[in-house]
């Protein structure tokens, strides 16, 4: 694959200093991709949690409109007016509730939920087969160390074959845990693109669905509303000012 | 006005204990609408607070993609082409962010500044003056009582003609404060409409506002980018699988 590099997994093997040398590259690399999404992932936890706020703030007002009617008020005695003019305030705040709410789902499903699988699966994976491996390698460096000591005591037969024995399966088991590694390291150089686009993607996916909603749907019928409702607010000023020239006695 | 009830402020020389009741009734009255619009005043500040975070993580989602090319990646092959797609996307979140603020702040000035001044000026001023007819009212109980005393001891007539001119002084303090306080619980019951609407039709606007400018200005151009990042991911997917089936060995 051009430009993408990767771990040669035929040289697990032989392992060579060479190898373990490019090893740790990817490493590095693979710590820095995960510290980045890291970040990445607690500011987009922070848009979902206000977002989330934001809906049930949202949500809250409209109810706390809808409430109105139970308020005691010992002087209502024009309030059929005001009462039906808040309902309609409820009605059009819940209705932006509800695309709110539409929002923060779609916010959690197609951004929250690819960046937390990366962070979660992808990225832990690694650290556990880094772990794995390491615990492999370091077997295989007992079992080494054990036959070497071997062969100058020149212990009995039986020992010796053990110990041959126990360093072919250490070194199997390196091997294996190794491939598996450097498997993981590679996918993770074509997954990291993935990683970071997929959330974004979501995200920007989710507020163009947000605006259209609000757009089509919410704006005309709002308006027309606002309309009626901006006429009364100016005739209880003159309401009111017309109250205050009355007061002056 | 039909349908608004009115404290006479003529009947405040009298002050009779009819016009004491009705005092009582409008001071119930303003308890409730002080009650229910602090619950307002309180989920509208939640709104508040939601939307300066929304767009305080919103922009610090743009800053961190913007610093995609300062991350030091020791595998960043084929960066140049993730690179200026994470600083498109840093772009256009970076002006949703935008919106974001415009909307904080047009909420701030057309929904927090006028329930945030019939919170702070016309509902404290109510208190206040409350305050003040009372202190008027003792007072003025206190003088009364002094002469009542007074003119069953026969005193002299420099301390009777003292205890008159207080109790003048006093009764006219108590007018004055009264006359005050009726017009202001007076005024209340036509503020209290606009309170209520002026902060709704503010966060009406407000979102209406927030809608046209994300649907007009920025749903296009970022549908065309999208649909281009799509592919770029797709690919990617392709590339991905293509290198699982690789790892294969």
């Amino acid at each position: 694959m051009p430009g993408i590099e990767k771990l040669p997994i035929e040289e697990t093997l032989e392992d060579s200093p060479q190898t373990r040398s490019l090893l740790g590259v990817f490493e590095e690399d693979a710590a820095a991709i995960s510290n980045y999404s890291s970040q990445l992932y607690q500011a987009m936890q922070r848009i979902c949690d206000a977002q989330n706020e934001l809906s049930a703030a949202t949500h809250l007002t409209s109810k706390l409109l809808k409430e109105y009617d139970k308020q005691r008020f010992p002087l209502g005695g024009d309030d059929e007016v005001m009462s039906s003019t808040l309902q309609q305030f409820a009605k059009v705040i819940d209705e932006l509730s509800s695309c709110h709410a539409v929002l923060s789902t779609q916010l959690a499903d197609a951004m929250m939920f690819p960046i937390t699988q990366f962070k979660e699966r992808d990225l832990k994976e690694i650290l556990t087969l880094k772990e794995v491996f390491q615990i492999a390698s370091d077997d295989h460096d007992m079992a080494i160390n054990r036959y070497s000591r071997l062969s100058k005591k020149r212990d009995n037969d039986r020992m010796r074959a053990e110990t041959v024995e126990d360093v072919y399966t250490s070194r199997k088991k390196q091997h294996q845990t190794m491939m598996h590694y450097f498997c993981s390291l590679n996918t993770l150089q074509y997954k990291k693109k993935i990683a970071l686009l997929e959330p974004l993607l979501g995200y920007m996916q989710a507020q163009i669905s947000f605006f259209k909603l609000g757009s089509e749907n919410l704006t005309q019928q709002w308006e027309d509303f606002l309309g009626t409702i901006g006429t009364s607010v100016q005739k209880n000023r003159n309401l009111l000012k017309h109250s205050l020239d009355g007061n002056v006695v």
